[in-house]
């Protein structure tokens, strides 16, 4: 019978007579005369299977001699050992080699640095520490969803290429078909975008946020989880020009609805890695972060701290710390600010609430004391802000008021505004930067390590 | 107490003398002299909440003039009449207005074209239609992943810039930061792709497959499901420049396993649209297409057919119709051919396997024959092709025979080449286009309808 590794460490109880297979790479292999050693893994979890095999198999030697990753299929019985540090082991009573590897396999035994793994990426998520970190991407992912679902919001995705750009928030990619080499002109010599695909000038989307808010006037809750661009030329370890958002977005909701969602989708999260990824999770707890686990406890288990930004201006001028930046209300926090506070002050996540207008974006609703909007970050241990949230600006003579005072295109945001104009409605939503939140949860420091293939300024590789 | 419409029509009982709130858009208002009504929805369901009026009601004449997708709260009791068209009403005590809408409401009560709609991207998905078929996206996505998910294959976000071309499929679109007003040029005055944001050419994804491919090789079951792109200028009822893809692959799996994935998967899917959106498909079925619940259950229930592709050409050219391209063995069969086989053959799913290598894919396995390949497309009613898929070409030789032969560029492929140099392994995957699937399973003819934002050539708005 064939079964996976997986099937092999469940609750499953195979016979001392009964004979399985297993398909798998070798990872390690060892052997002295009399006996043989292969750790084997089919990719189906995190454990290996041990293959002990004896001397007198007729291809003993050349197995003893396998390169790192040949494929094989094992066929044997499983012996429980319960005292052992292994609590199973396959005893081969055949082992043929089913696909070759090269003696030059790059990922030998010996630990690799970060940085040269990256410049295999085909290659990396053979490694334990990529494997743990890509599976809990995975079921990070599946997580968000179940929970939303659950919830009943309604998944939307938003587009990809827009001719808008949506809060006009930073540096955008180009989408074209035009002949670079040789590219239409109008008459006064400017490069015709009407002869693009599009007919116009397109762009990768910053955020989906504009675009799902009609959804949520239609299903009440919603949300975006997809691919995001940003063209910036930043070369550090928390940015990457293409990254994945979730954007949540309800109807009939306020900032309070808005705090309640973001602190349950992330408790969720971490419940459920810590039902379905232990071994993951205890793996980069003893190689990567010592205090991974703790920090995902508390994260599961305590109240989510909250105070206004005004109150945390206080606290950071009370702070005995000599920032880099100074403090004063009005500033837009730097990362050091929002670490202290969580890292320092309140030892776990704290929502901030209620930021100065103008440092947040136009479509933020603003408070009645007419200096701050309805604005939410949390912001978390090790990362600084990991969610930003708002009631959106719902009355249509303030938001057209402000569309105009930052002298914005009025015409570009009508379909915007008639979302006000029919059908007034509360509603609030919040984003969540995808690879932040894997940083997290993994304890990994660099946004590179958790992205199957990294897009940074100069690399866009496979 | 505040609840939904969702929670009104559910198990939940509510008592003659409870006090219950809803806020909601009015669909539609009537009231004579005595008694109004209002229908109400919340977006939290299909279904809308009859709200009776007495014109006792301080604001009642106000109230009977509403626009429509005003605001409302509505406080009141549940008054239950089984034996009425509706199960259920409430009995208004209170209406309070809490946000306007304007008499030029664009989706009154008439009915309105497809065409129309399409120009209210913003507005559409409050009609039934569309709200239906946006429902049941995001359902089929979540059945989608929770099937995979337990089926223990892991999601990984392949990247949506890529420097390569996939499989040379299809035209791309260009992603660049360069100032097209003004090209930096190298010495011999061509465009200077290293003065780009990748210090390269990039491009759009046309499909995830060849990156996912190394994910398998580590976790044995994997999966894609995000955003491809075609520049192609095809302006057909199903083409869209942006789409959805979901792409699974298989270590230690051979074509069969292929398609007993893609079976399980898309009965899955039905299975789950069955239980989590019955009001959907009845309205689809009774307003679209009225064979839509009978060709669902059909899917649902009865396995799938399968046959060779020879096999199809042999019945194809035996057929008493006079097809627009001619049969022959050889020929990539045309949406005439393939919807021939599904709905007047076979009336439902079938498989056709085993095509030949001229025509298919250079990663495909090439079968003993060496006339065909372990190739596998399903084809179903109404729609043609919606999945496709293959064994891989697992034997180095010949796959880097095949990259020769084919003269593509062997140093962009070596990574490719990689995963068989590491551990020849059997693997296989498939590919879904997700919209086609959803026109499956609504019904609607056009795959701008069943994407919240299409992009066309010519059309990205919003």
């Amino acid at each position: 019978m064939d079964i996976t590794v997986k099937q092999l460490f469940s609750d499953q109880h195979f016979a001392e007579d009964e004979q399985i297979t297993l398909h798998g790479w070798v990872k390690t292999v060892r052997g002295s005369k009399r006996v043989g050693f292969i750790e084997l893994s089919d990719g189906s979890c995190f454990k290996r299977a041990q293959i002990v095999m004896q001397s007198d198999l007729p291809n003993y030697e050349e197995l003893t001699k396998l390169p790192i990753s040949s494929t094989i299929g094992v066929t044997g019985t499983v012996v429980y050992t319960p005292e052992a540090k292994q609590p199973l082991e396959i005893h081969a009573e055949s082992i043929e080699l089913e696909g070759h590897s090269d003696n030059d396999y790059p990922l030998q035994k010996k630990k690799h640095t970060y940085e040269y793994l990256r410049t295999m990426a085909h290659l990396r998520p053979r490694t334990n520490t990529f494997y743990a970190v890509f599976r809990i991407r995975s079921l990070a992912a599946f997580a968000i969803h179940q929970y939303l679902q659950s919830e009943d919001f309604v998944y939307v995705n938003t587009p990809i290429i827009t001719s808008s750009d949506a809060e006009g928030a930073g540096e955008m990619f180009r989408v074209t078909t035009l002949d670079m080499e040789n590219l239409p002109r109008t008459e006064d010599g400017k490069v015709d975008d009407h002869e693009d695909f599009f007919k116009k000038e397109t762009n990768l989307t910053v955020s989906g946020q504009l675009a799902v808010e009609p959804f949520a006037l239609a299903f009440k809750n919603v949300y975006t989880f997809g691919p995001t661009f940003r063209a910036e030329n930043s070369h550090t370890s928390r940015h990457a020009a293409e990254f994945w958002m979730i954007e949540p977005e309800m109807a009939f909701a306020d900032l309070k609805d808005v705090i309640v969602e973001a602190e349950g989708l992330l408790k969720y999260v971490v419940s459920y890695l810590f039902d379905h990824a232990m071994d993951e999770l205890q793996f980069l707890n003893d190689n990567v972060d010592e205090h991974l686990i703790e920090r995902l406890t508390k994260t599961r288990e305590e109240p989510f701290a909250q105070i206004t930004y005004t109150e945390a201006i206080d606290l950071l001028q009370k702070a005995d710390v000599d920032f880099e930046v100074p403090v004063y209300w009005g500033l837009d926090l730097e990362s050091e600010h929002e670490r202290y506070l969580s890292e320092q002050v309140f030892k776990k996540p704290v929502f901030l609430t209620d930021y100065p207008k103008d440092i947040k974006a136009f479509y933020m609703r603003v408070n009645d004391d007419d200096k701050t909007v309805a604005a939410v970050d949390l912001l978390v241990p090790e990362i600084g802000e990991l969610i930003g949230g708002s009631q959106r600006e719902e009355r249509e003579d303030v938001l057209a008021a402000k569309i105009k005072e930052l002298d914005m295109p009025m015409e570009e945001y009508q379909w915007y505004l008639d979302l006000r104009k029919y059908g007034e409605t509360e509603h609030s939503g919040f984003g969540i930067g995808f690879e932040r939140l894997l940083m997290y949860v993994t304890g990994m420091e660099n946004i590179r390590d958790v992205i199957p293939y990294p897009r940074t300024p100069g690399n866009a590789e496979f």
